[in-house]
């Protein structure tokens, strides 16, 4: 490994945590080089809900490659993108009974939410951006201005403007309506904060600690959005394709938002790709206003409409992601039960589910002592204070029993290493 | 065609001027739908230098998905990104003597870019980065406030600032020293303008027109960059990977860059991916302060891998650039002095080249009656006044000269058009 | 008054609500061309605690003009800076304890705030000044960049960034603690907002809306500010020189800012004058850092100081404020019970009082029928729902009494005219 | 002087230069506390250009002092603004064909400039102002972010954004034509710089070392301003008034400015006072859109009114400064030549006049030896190289001669310190 440590930049940091070199993967397995095997519990942060190298994408892949179909294409029309469209069309919206238009804004979420503001401050005509705490939407300049970790912000270098800070939903006493402080905001003319062109939200902030929102808040936030002509964007990078359950996040709620930005499980195999999503009558971009080399990478299409055909055409996902997510809950509420004296607390939905502690340190001790089990577990929160699963979505009961076993194990562990 | 009028958004672009179904391609040949053949002068904007589908990466992709090896893995260590640390270390960096650390910032040119900016500006503790007239870095807010043109500036829907804009080489008369601003401007305490962290430039200005740095620019600059403690970063997103005939674009000057930013043929076969190349001593980052979900985007590593393999070894495909560089030029050289009388001129460095036209309209005619003729090509420039022809690097001679037959005519069709 | 309509800009505002040409003054009275007395519960918009041309402060200006003393210095050493600076040091700062060090940053609030912030941030190198809804800072880009009136902050024609909007005290529900926002925004690493330089505060809101910011809340935001290194900067510009009472407003809280603004009273006669007070540690000024060509305009010295002999040295003024306010409060609450059904409500401290109502209307016609009556007031609050009381701090009670009757008139007249 | 040390901020600069505590002042003299006279080349930073306490403004003031003329009124009408108002369009703007409106932005320059940056941005639409390497306009945010010195933006302690730097007339080598960059810049739409709102100059930079623009310069900078719609704002806070001769700087070059900001020497007696000329149809401020406290301080009105009566109604004065302009430029010319090898060159314009030298402690040296020998001057310049000349456009031909005596003294006697 001194080629990573002579050669690479201090930046790398999974690496840290995860010291091995691993060279294989399968399903909700990665295997290293000495063919040690690791279950995954963080699924490329959120990329790969349906598992490593699943079959049929696979297929599907090697395919397109095999044959020399275009693989590098630009916003030129291809095969694979009218595939792609006429997919995502039949299997996602129109089921939905949603018609937004897909603008591809280059090929990962940073690019979807740049894509996402500059459309927002386009059609209205104004440049704040609302956004709430803890959130998470990238590390490109727009979007960093509308992350809250302090750290990555910090890494700007510049002055990080024309955002609007929110608590998001339970962030202040618990007593207080969090979104008074929005409503007076914006209705008091001598408030000092002008009408935000937008509102970003994650519904469950991932990076943030697996914050969830409510939907009751979730509505609220959408009816202000659309009494103040403010347009509500959800950032379902991490928790869409099906995380939370159902496709787009935000579906339990029953909002629909003007814009929605996809990025990580969207091609199902790790290729990069991501996708915009606005409503038509926002579609008023000139052509070319915003661009990107990597927006038409063909082999994504690929995957990413096998995916739509395997996984979204019935229902059997989401059941089974209901389904797990509640026993990872029961299971995750042993856990806390047992370790109440830490004040150990469990949060989720869906596959996006988390046991957050009082003391960070016991959470980072956690994850090193689930990686010597075999397990991948990253931690979350402002404080790295809270443990992190994510699981494929098409993890194995047994595999998820076996993972839940070694967290539990990992707890104990961790908590007597600090005692 | 109908699913993309449908469901597309209006910023698409390319398909516009090139309305085919495009299904699959070869060398420097790409087929639509009905299997016509077009020879391809813009490969994929500079992401194609080594041609579509090329056999060799091919297989080695094909393998690699194939065998079940590791597709997505953040940052952290795998085997893949070792074999391709060590190959660019050993292929492209020590024989030119050359230190650079990696950065995986992200899989896109803009994500090379914003860690440059970031980096420079965490280095110095400064926040202005002086930038050049007609440049294009990329259209996130970061890479997008040090880019020139103004309609995509205008996309960002806020003021892009903490920049410096500077005349590129021959910008201004051509009798004035057009570093002599900068200098007045940094040694004078009183301009009004703070020392930049950063100077970032293009040798070659692709989407500017391929306006070329003389090697003697360059060196004042990076003496200028020493001589005030600013760093030089080099965005060789397009020129990079031998598109003006050595692999960095920089190398006939003899600078050496403080950082350098490649993406676009770097994985060789349209893979999305990028890096940002850093002197040791400015890789002071933390651990995961610039991140992203895609940076470890295994078989891009293994493309270019390849790539580094089959085209860097030797100094075949730099010599190859430099005599077809000539014929192109040469031969769009008679072109121009046909057409004298629109003002056409020539411009370029190996196989960037271009004619520009005083009347942007002939260079929008001749794209379109290229396309007619089986030719992709597209223009450039502050008006769109310049065609530039970008073709792969590995084109063969009888096609660079049925490709340059066809711009020949085409200029002709457009002319008579026009009259 | 033609002059005014051919040459004055459109931005000319008061003479608009009150068209008479003003000639002399006295007391609490000025006159216009025809004679007619009018009494002055607007008082120079708080410039004029000690009423028109008190003849104490007028004899010694008149005695300084006459005897060719100087007049403007800039920051040069003067007799009557020497003066002023003894006398403010021995009546004011040295009888509270307090020991600031006193710039003279310009003859405008706006320029005592600008200095304020700046000083601010230079001391903790940091950015962000938090503030409050509904304040009132200034015009210049620095002040209203803390300001809250929209229409004002839209004038800027830029972005006015860098600072904080926190909820004023009683602006949410009244049920929510107001602080606990600031609380968690500066105590989570990821709220998205780092630690502001300074908050910045009046304790009264004056075009607000005679807003009173409650002596808890003032010294819970002082603790506040203690506990995480942020500067408390109080803008006393309007409420200070014994408008509510004591000297500073927030003597009666018992908080001592690290910084204080004061200007329009403070010389006492309407010249223009203004101090920002620092405490001696901040006070790491470089010589001229900040300057401006009237910070030594000495005849404004030399009212101010005998301003000080004249009402400080002693009580007697303050008790008087005490005493008419209380009367004044009591006075206004009769009026609003009987205007119970138009939501009337009253609000102030000392001698900054006001009636408010749900109709802002109703406050616009309060003030044009009191106008009619030979008494002028102005609206404040967002929407100029709130009839302000400013009498000078010297008002006679026969003076007092008779302006609360035609107050009590004007309210009467405007509803019927409402109705 | 122990109670300035004690008390007074760190940021007071003049009295450190000119130690000694000053009593009284009559025309071109000032006097300190043991009767010793200065001959004042200084006169108030150009605020002073009719002398000190000159007896026809200090009659008007004494007079309506006395007799309880209304003092401050802020936008109310007054008969002192009427007056004021009619001179000065009768006496000004009448007979040199100019319609400006009339605002009265607050009492300082900076005010002024704020207010003309402001509708710039608000007519046109518009952020960007260009300004001029070496400029001053002022401390407050809007006008520092215009300003070049490099030491006082550094004190905003933000980044000073929403400008453009150009170079001043023969800033650059002399040889290029100056303005071809803004040309370039706006006419080429990848440029990366939007097209200003306005450009701001000073006619003869006077903090920036006394730097004249040639007329011509100043036609061809006002001819590419109204070819695209840009405002031309000329800054005349210093060398407005008749300091160049001309009652405005401008109108030796035949341009007529959009926005024209005068203070400084418009009061004529050192009071507050400040006006920003505009357009008629530029005129588009909603009423109260900018505001302060002190922008109807009448005494300034009374003796701005009288000193327009003294010296506008005629050519004398202008003929004088003229003549004296001249007499003193030939007398720097002289001492210039004699120190010839200190590279002592000699600028300026009316009486606005300058001594340069290569090294910066030759000026700072003479001006402590000419206060030794009872002169006051001050250095300007980035470097504090120039010596700068401002005395009152009064000032007799025999204090001229003693004053430039003085000067050729202090010069030697600083070189043989230095040497």
């Amino acid at each position: 490994m001194r080629i990573f440590e002579e050669t690479e930049s201090q930046v790398r940091s999974y690496c840290r945590g995860w010291p091995a070199l691993f060279v294989r993967s399968k399903d909700s397995h990665v295997f290293d080089e000495h063919g040690k095997s690791y279950l995954d519990f963080f699924a490329g942060a959120g990329a790969l809900n349906y598992g490593h190298n699943h079959p049929v994408l696979k297929n599907a892949l090697l395919e397109y490659l095999t044959d020399d179909h275009i693989v590098h294409s630009l916003d030129m029309y291809t095969e694979a993108k009218a595939r792609f469209l006429e997919t995502f069309r039949d299997v996602i919206l129109r089921p939905r009974g949603l018609e937004y238009r897909v603008q591809f804004p280059g090929p990962t979420g940073t690019n979807a939410v740049e894509a996402a503001l500059k459309i927002a401050r386009k059609v209205t005509g104004r440049t704040t951006i609302a956004r709430f705490t803890n959130s998470f939407h990238g590390m490109t300049l727009g979007s960093l201005a509308v992350t809250g970790n302090g750290r990555k912000r910090h890494g700007a270098g510049v002055p990080l403007e024309h955002t609007l800070t929110l608590p998001f939903d339970q962030y202040l006493d618990g007593s207080t309506p969090d979104l008074l402080w929005l409503r007076r905001l914006i209705e008091d003319s001598s408030s000092g904060v002008g009408l935000p062109a937008a509102v970003i939200v994650e519904t469950v902030q991932g990076e943030g600690g697996i914050n969830v929102a409510s939907p009751e808040w979730l509505r609220a936030l959408s009816l202000l959005c659309s009494e103040h002509d403010m347009l509500l964007i959800v950032d379902d990078v991490q928790m869409g394709c099906g995380r939370t359950g159902p496709f787009f996040s935000f579906e339990e709620s029953g909002v629909v938002p003007d814009v929605v930005c996809l990025s990580k499980s969207l091609s199902g195999y790790g290729l990069p790709f991501a996708v915009t999503l606005l409503r038509p009558e926002l579609d008023i971009w000139e052509p070319g206003e915003h661009n990107g080399t990597f927006r038409g990478y063909n082999p994504a299409f690929v995957t990413a409409t096998a995916a739509l055909d395997e996984f979204w055409r019935d229902g059997i996902l989401r059941d089974t992601v209901d389904r797990n997510g509640s026993f990872v809950d029961s299971e995750l509420r042993l856990i806390a039960d047992e370790h109440a004296d830490a004040g150990a607390t469990v949060r989720g939905r869906g596959l996006a589910r988390a046991v957050a502690f009082e003391d960070a340190n016991i959470a980072g001790a956690v994850c090193r002592n689930a990686f010597e089990r075999g397990l991948l577990l990253e931690t979350a929160g402002s404080d790295d204070e809270v443990v992190k699963l994510l699981p494929p979505l098409t993890t194995h009961r047994e595999d998820l029993d076996a993972g839940l076993s070694i967290v539990a194990d990992s707890v104990r562990a961790a908590r007597k290493e600090l005692a």
